[in-house]
């Protein structure tokens, strides 16, 4: 067994410990055996990730009083009220209590759905997220933002609700498309712009192995990824402040996921648009030319897909879906930007005049 | 003005300021000014509730940037996901944001429903309650629980999350129905029970004057019964322990309530029940009789309305529903009982067969 990375996230009730490495399930058998035992335990997954790695979970599930499996769609469109509201009449059905426990296995939208449904059954019941994308590793399952969309807004609905543990097993990207990769990818270089540059080192000297989903070379991307991620969280628990940082290119990235109805788009490759138009309004607001193009090639040795054609005259359509994000104040749009490699920086004053022209340099691009 | 009082509650996130007396809305009018400036507020509140109180609101209302009043149906009906998920798509049609505010004015329903709203949207907003029932006053607006139904169990999808202030006025007392006054009192009693005999003998004393909508002779009452909910709660604000105190007479309450669909008996009337169930199972472990006789006589003195006769042979149907309320265990149902008068005790260990046949006594009387 290769190395395992435990990081710990200390949040207001309590403590999170993620634990990241090849096999780590196995790894983390007899605590998760404990937290289960005499008790009712729900699995939320989806119907493919239950039959690629569902068979893995099977000495946990044994370990539990009695538990049922409750598959959902795939991707965004599980996060909606609709299932929410099954998932909450199901474990009420089943005899789901306070003391029972819930299990998220799959991507960031099965997390974000499953700590929703735990964090508001019963007024709240413990849980444990298993990432399987790469974006629910570094990103989606750190933190405790849980929540579903509403036709007019991604993540609108939901509270802060931190899992118990979080345990990502690097063979679960294997199996990903290389799309998935890459989406994820975005996010892992987000962060590292921002807030660890040598782990951007590390994504480029590897990149091709770790678009191969090659499980080894993942561990410590992912592990360097999770304690970027942690190192934000911990020091600014609700997003008053730094955690703003980790939106670095989500302004534009919602909107685009907006305007499109979350279709057409994956959320990384949002980001990694994204990340391009706050890069160009970075340099105009101080950052090197240099460290914009180094980011800007690396998104491009990625490989990030066009937008939808649809979407090329539509600059004046996505500022108003920004206005309309969740980040945006009485006060205007708030912009994450990079002031230098490894220092990020929040403003309100950019001039929509600029963000209009940048924008469309950007789609007609 | 009479006396104002004010209780503060401190909880996990902050401290909530509870606000009771005549007029004390126009009390607070300053720092609810500066908490609504420049900022979206939401009102949510009944049309019925809206046409009686809503003019005292104006003051406040005009303070704020910007306003919108959203009425919900009355009573129970207002808390479901359905009536969630539409005022969620209103807030954010409406261009609510993270700073925006949300105050509830109404009933224990509006401030469930509003607080569980606020609370979920864009992962929490900060709101204020105004409660204008009896029940709200003294106990649905204290200590951060919020929620809807669902059709298989009242409150089985909600969170903590506490209102910054509360405020009470008991002069909007006075236009309750007298069957909402008296529902009210069955909550009161049961905390002054367990908790402040004193708070017994106030209600004992001044009964008639209370029962005619005396907003005076409230004040020491409400605020009585508000200040022994947040000592509760204060030294356990999760219901881990303690704050399950205050269920005495719930267990039967809510299995009332579920097996009549939330119809023909009020919140309280079914406390009411419940604490007669909980006083005879109470005193087969030792509650002297003449303290359970004191209280059973005081119950009859407010006046408790009969059982729709569809219950009188529900006994096994009742215990089922018992079962299914979220403060039941694993290992089985918790009774909060008497163990004498300002003590409570909580236990499993009562027999299903014991159950079973003092609820028949009871559905027979």
């Amino acid at each position: 067994m290769s190395q395992l990375h435990q990081i710990e996230l200390p949040h207001p009730r309590g403590v999170c410990r993620l634990t990241v490495g090849i096999e780590a399930l196995e790894a983390e058998r007899e605590p998760l055996a404990r937290w289960v035992d005499g008790r009712r335990l729900f699995l939320i997954t989806t119907e493919r990730v239950a039959d690629l790695w569902g068979a893995e979970l099977e000495p946990f599930l044994a370990a539990a009083l009695d538990h049922r499996v409750l598959t959902v769609p795939e991707g965004e469109e599980a996060k909606s009220l609709e299932v929410a509201g099954d998932l909450w009449r199901r474990l009420l059905a089943e005899g789901g209590k306070r003391d029972s426990r819930l299990v998220t296995l799959g991507g960031g939208s099965v997390g974000d759905l499953g700590g929703f449904v735990a964090g508001c059954f019963l007024r709240g019941i413990e849980y444990v997220q298993l990432p399987t994308t790469l974006l629910a590793q570094v990103d989606a399952s750190i933190g405790g933002k849980t929540g579903v969309d509403l036709p007019a807004g991604k993540n609108s609905v939901g509270l802060f609700h931190h899992p118990w543990r979080v345990v990502a097993d690097t063979r679960w990207l294997g199996t990903l498309p290389a799309a998935e990769l890459r989406s994820g990818l975005f996010e892992v270089i987000k962060m590292a712009f921002l807030l660890d540059p040598p782990l951007l080192d590390r994504v480029e000297q590897r990149l091709s192995r770790l678009l191969a989903g090659d499980a080894e070379a993942w561990v410590p991307v992912v592990a360097g990824a999770v304690a970027a991620k942690v190192g934000v969280v911990t020091r600014d628990p609700e997003e008053a402040d730094e955690r703003r940082l980790l939106n670095f290119g989500h302004t534009l990235a919602h909107a685009l996921e907006g305007a499109l109805g979350y279709r057409d788009l994956r959320h990384g490759e949002a980001v990694g648009w994204g990340m391009r138009l706050a890069l160009r309004l970075s340099v105009t607001r101080g950052l090197p030319e240099d460290d914009a193009v180094r980011l800007e090639r690396l998104i491009d040795a990625i490989g990030l897909p066009d937008l939808p054609e649809s979407l090329r005259t539509q600059s004046e359509d996505l500022i108003r879906w920004m206005g309309r994000d969740k980040k945006a104040r009485e006060d205007g749009i708030a912009w994450v930007l990079a002031a230098a490699l490894g220092k990020g920086q929040i403003t309100t004053a950019v001039p929509r005049e600029e963000v209009r022209r940048e924008l469309e340099v950007l789609l007609a691009s």
